[in-house]
C-alpha cells in the first residue's frame, strides 16, 4: 500500500483538479465558449508554472499516477466519440477525409522544413545536422490532436455535421500517419536510415489493425453484449464496455497501432449493439471523472514564465515560436481547401485540424532527448503546440457561428 | 508522461481486473452468494500467489497506482453507504452500536493477549519482550473492516434493518477506536510510553472531526448543492460530489481522523440534500469502476502457497493462525450479545463485525516493520485476517437467512 501521505495528497490533488476544471469549464460555457478551453486554462493555473497543485516533476511519485489517469481520460473520450460515430456517414466522407489529412500533413511539414533550412532564423546549435533538425521541426508541425478537436466539436454540439465527420475522419487518419512519422523520426533520432519498406510496414499494420478490429467487432459484439445484458447484475454492462475499451486500446498499441485508435474502434464497434444507449448513459459519469484530467494535464505542462516577452532571454524563443505558430495555423488551414466539394465550411475544417496537443509534444520530446532539438527550439515548439491548442476552440466556435455547418445527408 | 509500455500494461491490468472481478461476482450472485466474495477470490487468482496479473511487488511501478485506485474504491463505497444512511435511525442505535464496538474490541484483545502470554504456542523469537508482542497480537484482533461488511450488507439488500445500523454504526465507532489503538501501538513499536492523555487526545480529535464535519455540512450542503444543481452544465453535480468526497476524506486524515470516516461523513451530509437521488444515480457507474479494485487488491495480497498444510515448514504458522482465527471469530461473535434488547439477530451482528480486512493488515505491517512480530507470526495474523474476511460474507448470508432481520421502526 502507498504511504498514507501520498494517498491524502492524491485525494486532495484529484479533488482540486476536478473542481477547478469543471467550474472553469462551466464559466467558459456561460460565456458561450467551449468548456475544454476552461479546463486547459485551469490546468495552466494549477500546473508547473503557477500554483504547482498538479504534479509534473519527474521525481514526484504522483506524476505517473496523474499521467495514467489522463491516458484513461483520453481513451474514454475517444470511445465516447466512437459511440456517436455513424460508420456509414464516416465511410461516405472517407476519401475526402484522407485528402484533408494528407494536405494537413504535407503543407505544414514542407513549410516547416523550408523555414528551418532558410536563413530566416538565428543560429541554433544542435547535435544533428541542419537537415535532420529541419525534418524534426517539420514533423512536430504535422500532428493533429483528435482529443482536443473531438471535445470542442462535442462542446459545440456539432458532431452530426459533414464538417465534424471530415475533421474527425482526417484526425484519425492523421493519427495513423503520425505513427508512420513517429517511426521515421525515431529512426532519424537514433541515426538509422529510414527505409520505404519500414514506412510501408508501419502504415499497413496501423490500418490493418483498425480494419480487422472493427470488422471482427461488428460481427461479434452485438451477440456478446446481448448475452451480457441478460445477466442483469449491477454494473456488468458498464464494466464490460469499459474493460473492452481498455483492452482494445492496449491491443491496438501492441499491434503497432495507437491507444486512441483502439479506443475509437471500441466505440464504433459498440455503437452497433442494441445496448448502445445504456452504455452511453452509464459511461457519461465515468467520462466526467476521467476526461478533465487529460485536458488539465496538457495545461499543467505549460510554464508561462518562459514566455515572458519582457525578459530579453526569451525573445528569440518567442520569435521562432511565433513563426512556427503561424506556419502551423496556415498549413492546417490549407487542408480545409483539400476537398473539391462545392458547399461545406472550409474554414471550420481547416481550424478544426489545427490543435497539435499531445501528439506534437511527443515528437518534440523525442527530438529533445536525442539532441536533435536544442532546449530553446523545444520551448519554441512547445509555444506552437500550446498556441494552436488554445486558439482552436474559440476560433472553431467563431467559424461555425459565421459560416454555419452542413447537416449530414439522411 | 509515463513510458508507453507502462500505459499499455496498466490498461491491460485494469481491464482484466475489472472483467475478472465483475464476472466472478456475477457468478457468485447466480449461486446466491455475496458478489464481494467473488471479487476477493478473483483477486486471489490474479494476485501475488497465482497468475500475478495484479501488481503487488514493491518495485513494480504500477503497484502504487493500483493501490491508489483501490483507495478511491473504498472511499467511494463508504460514500455510497453514507448516502444510504438515515442519520436519525443511526442516532437511535448509537448507544447500542457503541456497546457492540467496545465489546468487539475488548474481548478479542483480551483473548489475544492471554493466548500469547500463555504457554499454549511454540516459542517465537521477536525483537520485543513477550508483553509488547502480546499487545500487538491483541491489537490486530480488534479491527473491523467496515468496507467488507458494508458491501456484504448492500449485496444482501439488508441495509435498512436494525442489524445493519448496529453493525455499520459499531464498525464506524470501531474505526475511531482503531485510530486510538493505532496511535498506541505505533508508540509501543517506537519504544515510547503510551500516555492516557495521548490516547484521550486522539479519541477527541477523531470524534470531534466527525461531529463538526457532519454538523457544518448539514448546515451548508443543501444550499450549496442547490446552487450547483442550477448551473445545469454536464457533470457539474457529479464532479462536485466526487471532489467533495475526496477532499473531506483527505481533510479527515489530516485532522487526525481517517480517510474512510471522512468519506462516510461526506455521504451522510449529501444524503440530506435535494440532489441525493441524482448524485446516487450518477455515482453508481463511478463506484462500479473503482470499488472492485479495492476488493481485488485485498485478494491479490494473499499467497496461498505459504498456507499449504502438506509443507511441514508451514505447520506452526497454520496452528497459530488457526487459533488466532478462532479467537477472532469468537471474540467478535460476543459483541452480538452486547445489547440487552429482546429481539434482534445477535448472530448476524456478531458475524458482521468479524472481517478484519485492511485495518488488521495495517497493524500487523507496523509490528513486522518494527520487529515486534516475527515473519512467521505475521503470516499467522495474515491467515486470521484473510480467514475472517472470506468467511464473513457467506456466514452473514446464512445468519440472515436462518434467523431473519428486524425492520427499522418507521
Amino acid at each position: 500500500m502507498p504511504s498514507p501521505p501520498d494517498v491524502v495528497r492524491f485525494f486532495a490533488v484529484f479533488g482540486l483538479m476536478l473542481l477547478a476544471g469543471k467550474y472553469a469549464g462551466a464559466l467558459f460555457e456561460r460565456f458561450r465558449q467551449p468548456a475544454v478551453l476552461g479546463e486547459l486554462i485551469a490546468g495552466i493555473l494549477l500546473g508547473a508554472g503557477a500554483l504547482r497543485v498538479i504534479p509534473t516533476g519527474p521525481d514526484d511519485p504522483l506524476t505517473p499516477v496523474v499521467a495514467l489517469l489522463a491516458e484513461i481520460g483520453v481513451v474514454v473520450l475517444l470511445f465516447e466519440i466512437g459511440l456517436e460515430t455513424d460508420l456509414k456517414a464516416m465511410a461516405r466522407v472517407g476519401g475526402a477525409a484522407g485528402a484533408v489529412a494528407v494536405v494537413g500533413v504535407a503543407v505544414p511539414f514542407a513549410l516547416g522544413v523550408a523555414y528551418w533550412l532558410s536563413p530566416l532564423h538565428a543560429y541554433e546549435h544542435t547535435l544533428a545536422d541542419a537537415t535532420t533538425t529541419a525534418i524534426f521541426v517539420g514533423a512536430t508541425l504535422t500532428a493533429t490532436s483528435v482529443g482536443i478537436t473531438a471535445r470542442v466539436l462535442a462542446d459545440l454540439r456539432c458532431l452530426r455535421t459533414v464538417e465534424s465527420r471530415l475533421i474527425l475522419g482526417a484526425a484519425v487518419i492523421d493519427d495513423v500517419l503520425g505513427l508512420v512519422i513517429l517511426g521515421a523520426v525515431s529512426g532519424l533520432a537514433a541515426g538509422t536510415a529510414v527505409s520505404l519498406w519500414g514506412v510501408a510496414r508501419i502504415l499497413a499494420v496501423a490500418v490493418g489493425f483498425l480494419v480487422a478490429a472493427v470488422a471482427a467487432g461488428l460481427a461479434l459484439a452485438p451477440r456478446v453484449f446481448g448475452l451480457i445484458d441478460r445477466l442483469q447484475a449491477r454494473g456488468v454492462l458498464l464494466v464490460s464496455a469499459f474493460a473492452f475499451l481498455l483492452l482494445l486500446a492496449a491491443l491496438a498499441d501492441r499491434a503497432g497501432s495507437a491507444l486512441i485508435i483502439g479506443a475509437f474502434a471500441a466505440g464504433i464497434i459498440l455503437s452497433c449493439t442494441n445496448q448502445v444507449d445504456a452504455i452511453k448513459e452509464r459511461m457519461t459519469p465515468v467520462a466526467d471523472i476521467f476526461t478533465p484530467v487529460f485536458f488539465l494535464s496538457i495545461g499543467a505542462a505549460v510554464d508561462l514564465r518562459g514566455w515572458n516577452p519582457l525578459d530579453p532571454a526569451n525573445r528569440e524563443t518567442l520569435v521562432i515560436g511565433g513563426v512556427l505558430f503561424a506556419i502551423a495555423v496556415l498549413g492546417k488551414l490549407a487542408s480545409g481547401w483539400a476537398v473539391p466539394w462545392r458547399r461545406y465550411n472550409r474554414w471550420a475544417v481547416g481550424i478544426g485540424m489545427a490543435p497539435r496537443g499531445e501528439v506534437g509534444l511527443i515528437f518534440a520530446q523525442i527530438g529533445l532527448t536525442a539532441g536533435v532539438l536544442s532546449q530553446r527550439l523545444f520551448s519554441a515548439i512547445l509555444l506552437m503546440v500550446i498556441g494552436t491548442t488554445l486558439i482552436a476552440p474559440p476560433l472553431l466556435k467563431v467559424a461555425f457561428a459565421r459560416r454555419g455547418s452542413t447537416p449530414e445527408p439522411a
